[in-house]
């Protein structure tokens, strides 16, 4: 693989976030752990992917704390891969990404592919992105968005129907 | 760019988002045009992007329905690049992205980036997601996932600390 652009430098929490999930093979390295995958061949076997590039993934997720590696085998040495508090908390984008294309990527008269289970209440459910402090459903039209660092954001979008968040740069 | 392997056959919603948001320069477009940018240019100039590039990420994105090209001047003719309905509704992602990053890659003692503001309730806030049923916080290990396409998933994961989904295929 080429190299590709850094986005870690950029003052955003999505750009940073990208340079550590950046591809979709890592997202899918990611949605697999969570299905319970945790072995090099397991992977490997779920997803059409070269093993110098699901290495290579495997390594960056170590190497940014999101995956670590542990032995669980000495003779013959053995490691498998397993989330950490740090990649377990990206349920909720794995999730969000799994209710958007439920949504509007199934085809029309075909079942959702995965049916999500939620324990504690028992019922099928899709993920919700909601408020953490209200806990109302976000939409973009709803939110405000200040720059904490002088990062230049564009002028208020006009009034029309359009982009919805609010740039308002009080910096 | 060489073309990518398409992950829309693969029946998993989180493979057939991961076609349409496919890079991380998909996904910063999306970010920025919830910032309210719609030009050409604009995008351009918020991101570090080769002009072929952008275009080409642009024109995916009018293909997959997430942005609508508008003409918004006949002469010079102009053309601007607004989310859909479908792309509006990806603010969930981009929120739970940001969140993870806020959370997790904001270097120590740096303020995060950017404060989103919930207008409703008027909060400084961060994205949580959440069960579309009862609204509680998701957590991977509160989740069962069920296969509805006879796609075989893993045995359960071992009892010990790890990942969390409980893969129980009833198909």
């Amino acid at each position: 693989m080429a190299s590709r652009t850094s986005f870690a430098d950029l003052p955003c929490s999505v750009a940073r976030t990208l340079d550590v999930l950046g591809d979709a093979w890592t997202l899918l390295v990611i949605r697999d752990a969570f299905l319970g995958r945790r072995r090099f061949s397991e992977f490997a076997e779920s997803l059409p992917i070269a093993r110098n590039v699901l290495a290579d993934r495997l390594a960056a997720l170590v190497e940014h704390g999101v995956i670590e590696k542990v032995r669980y085998s000495e003779r013959p040495p053995r490691d498998e891969y397993r989330l950490t508090a740090r990649g377990r908390e990206l349920f909720g984008v794995i999730a969000a990404l799994l209710a958007w294309g439920d949504r509007w990527l199934t085809p029309e008269g075909e079942p959702v592919p995965l049916d999500l289970v939620h324990l504690p209440c028992g019922h099928a459910m899709r993920a919700a992105v909601t408020c953490g402090e209200c806990a109302g459903l976000l939409e973009a039209r709803d939110v405000r968005v200040r720059a904490n660092l002088g990062q230049p954001l564009p002028a208020a979008a006009a009034a029309s129907a359009g982009p919805a968040v609010q740039p308002d740069a009080h910096a």
